[in-house]
């Protein structure tokens, strides 16, 4: 960039020095979870692939369980996702020369042309804990001998009870609720999208979005922190970190609608109520959106040093067949394609725009952050100080 | 290549000392005005974007005046162009956070959402001298503080009066003259475009073109220099630098039309004049082409290192309407056509041709120069002498 | 890879010490025949392009004979295959300046635009040494002046004389064989290529390929090597070098039929004879194959150190019109479909699937050979003592 010369200021030294591991995480935050596939994703006798943070992934399921392996043959490396060999429902079969790993342990137990092999119950892949909850496949991806295991409650967004309409939205992990949604790969570090995610002052780019326009929401040019009190930490023992634009505290973030010496005006005029918050390793919460008693989940889910997986859910309570089919009408009809799509689109849009300047620039330097980006510094803060670890580049990747 | 084996000869060394600025030149030459876009391709209330010498322009039209400035928001790095966002007739505001800056001097203005921000006035991002003139928008590009800004006339063409036909041909600044023209991306260094532009052994791969198979035209194989005085140097002061190959000096100059050794001859018999020159920074004035009494104009602007934007330009006198319209009438189904996109579609495939081995074979040193590579070496000297100054790559480009 | 902190084992490391030559040759042995084309790929006054082992070479047919030279211009560094221009019947001229060369020695003769050129008589392109028989022309890479040149014989398959069903397989050079085949680009290293070629362990990826389903045979899911007499080497002075799976001795290679712990048994019930062997440079002999009585030939010819040019041929006796005819028909309508395309392009996709395992995850040391692979090592070492050369990256290539 032609202004490359300004020198980083004293600071933005300060603060980066708060946070150097969350810029060494290119890669991710290792041992924690992720959601790999939707059920729907992975029928009976197909092994599919994934990648997450560096790690190269094979899913299977048998008899019900979802079983994850690393997904490279140990005997000349090919992916075994490549081509599905599901010959019982113990095994998992590389389709090129037939090592047969188990899918409870990982070990190498025959290889079809060379039953008596010595290589038979000394080779082995390591194996990925695997959660299956509510339509959603979630893997534990770090060290292979992490222990002891974190729930998985502990890396996803709080449970709400403090909800000044009186209707806290519904939990991710909860019977009785609907959840839907999609996931997409977004070609950006999963920092950037993260990032991009909460940021109160990112609205503007949904300002002529279908759902605001349809709807007539009164969509804030952006807010503004007045005092410390327009942020929260969320630090619960063994349980979720986090942080929490207090948009219900009015005196606290005061929303904007218009800017005078530009002379812009929002176009809506319905007030309503929403509050995001995010949570290490990078899962956001949009409480009552995209409309009123639903949330939004999403996660970002690193790929490798400079895409990530874009996971869009939502959530609501459901307590009866009538519920689920009046869910399912909302969310194909609304829910998806004018939030998950129309709306988001221009996130995703936002932050691979971010892209090449922070790879290319050192855009972690010479960024210029400014009064609204608060909460993004104090995220990667937390994102520091709380992860179980920042992932290394996988071999062939430098490092 | 298989014979890259052989060293560099002597004289080789000799003549690449001559012109060393000009072989470090890969991103371009410095401090110099470059066309960036059409008037027309800038209507109003819409922001574009070009890369020019590795810089990254936003161009916006304002109250008639058109502005450049850095096409990277100062906050996190977005192009600005990448979503036009124009809110008055004074500032550039950024589609992500509403950064809003002035347009005379690009300081930030305000923040949409963040009016009191402390970073208000103290930000600014580069602006670049811009200079629109018959239907061309030129942006001064290089240091941010080079001072003087020399007049465009000193970076283009000389005004041609010694014509030996009595017509010398329209001037791209004057007033009633037909300028009109197209734009498009080369993929090769732009020193390989300028050096292929005016070299008189490179006639050969027009040979079979329709221009020349539908006038008849006498097309040479390629001129011989037989004497200092085939090619002069053009030196004025503080006015144009450029090099001109001087056909109609046809004792110093021999066209050639006919090889024995292989049996060819050039097949048309129309007797026709044409002179071509180069100047600094790279533009290429070819008098009576594509037909008699107009000029074509040709830019090779780096984009960066590998690319450059190839510019066209018909300039021909018009001093009525009725000209204009005949003008109009040739450019559509003449000129256009067959001159700048048939005729000169061969000149891109021809520098394209050479891009690899200049740029990963080390072409410079093993390239093996002719007897018609004079000018192509003189150019190099002359280029190395007058430039204001060697591009240096952008962060993230090495060097 | 997540299992990549495993260290290299003892074994790996005594086994790669005996084939460190091998491990080098990314780009190809040199100093070899490799085919360039077939001969209905070369028509008069066409020029053609092929790049082997980073060299790149022009090949152009004059009276009956084919010329192969270094296919850069000297002068500018053009492929002068990129646009073919045939004067005579003694040049190659480059259709950018017209420098001229000899087509037999290479030399400079003439510049069209500069015909007393200092240059002529003293520059030079080199040649290569060139071969067509049976409908292929072959050209002998490596260094400029490796002398003798062998026959292309030594870099063949042997003749085949020893045949257990009495009717050994045609020879590619012999007169009276039909020869037909394909030739495509994979995108892996030549050296997977030729692993996978006759490997005993790689056969399961052809369990559901279209010709081994509707002969209804026996395929095997591999065979595993009993004794030394499994594998034999053939060191012919001055010929072929070779390794050859012993299929026809059952009681040193034991055909494996079924695995009992994953319950798979192999669908065919028809006995059939094949036998597999390779040969320095890169050379696959499959006798009895497509069918009874004829042999397929594969050469995995390095075009760079990522991708490799696959021929697969069809070679079979052919004493008459007749056999021609009968030929013809099977090979269209049975060889080239079900046995060059269906079947074939499973040994395209497993060796594309180990490519990036062994280019970026360091796999020749990562692999964890089994006890299949003992030809596999057995080449390795072949080919690391018998070839005549490493080749060297091309310049801008590293090395």
């Amino acid at each position: 960039m032609a202004t490359a010369a300004r020198k980083l200021g004293a600071r933005n030294i300060a603060s980066r020095r708060e946070y150097q591991p969350y810029l060494e995480a290119a890669w991710g935050l290792k041992n924690h979870w992720y959601p790999a596939l939707f059920s729907h994703e992975l029928p009976d006798r197909i092994v599919k692939g994934v990648t997450i943070a560096g790690h190269e992934i094979a899913l299977r399921r048998a008899k019900g369980k979802v079983y994850s392996l690393a997904d490279r043959c140990a005997h000349r490396g090919v992916r075994m996702s490549k081509k599905s060999m599901c010959l019982t429902d113990e095994h998992l079969t590389c389709w090129y020369h037939g090592f047969t790993y188990g899918l409870e342990d990982g070990v190498l137990k025959t290889i079809l042309a060379s039953p008596d092999d010595a290589q038979i119950g000394r080779v082995k892949i390591r194996t990925y804990p695997t959660y299956e909850r509510n339509g959603i496949i979630f893997v534990f991806v770090g060290d292979e001998n992490y222990r002891p295991i974190p729930p998985i409650e502990a890396d996803l967004p709080i449970r709400i009870v403090d909800d000044p309409t009186g209707n806290p939205v519904g939990y991710l992990l909860d019977d009785n609720v609907f959840v839907r949604g999609i996931h997409r790969t977004g070609n950006s570090n999963w920092r950037l999208a993260v990032e991009n995610g909460f940021d109160p002052g990112h609205v503007l780019i949904h300002y002529d979005n279908q759902i605001v326009a349809a709807t007539g929401m009164a969509l804030i040019l952006g807010a503004e922190p007045m005092d410390d009190r327009a942020i929260e930490i969320i630090d619960q023992p063994d349980g979720p970190k986090g942080i929490m634009n207090m948009y219900n505290r009015l005196e606290s973030y005061k929303p904007i609608y218009r800017n005078d010496l530009v002379n812009i005006e929002t176009p809506g005029k319905l007030q309503y109520y929403v509050r995001t918050s995010m949570f290490v390793p990078g899962v956001l919460l949009v409480e009552h959106w995209p409309a009123a008693n639903w949330a939004q989940y999403e996660f970002y889910v690193p790929i490798d040093d400079r895409t990530h997986e874009y996971w869009e859910l939502i959530v609501g309570h459901c307590n009866s067949d009538d519920d689920r089919r009046e869910a399912e009408f909302r969310y194909k009809n609304f829910f998806e394609p004018l939030g998950l799509y129309d709306f988001n689109n221009r996130d995703l849009f936002a932050r691979e725009a971010m892209e090449d300047f922070y790879r290319d620039m050192d855009g972690w330097s010479e960024e210029q952050l400014c009064k609204t980006d608060a909460i993004v510094v104090g995220w990667r803060k937390l994102a520091a100080r709380f992860n179980r670890g920042i992932q290394e580049p996988p071999p062939g990747h430098g490092g």
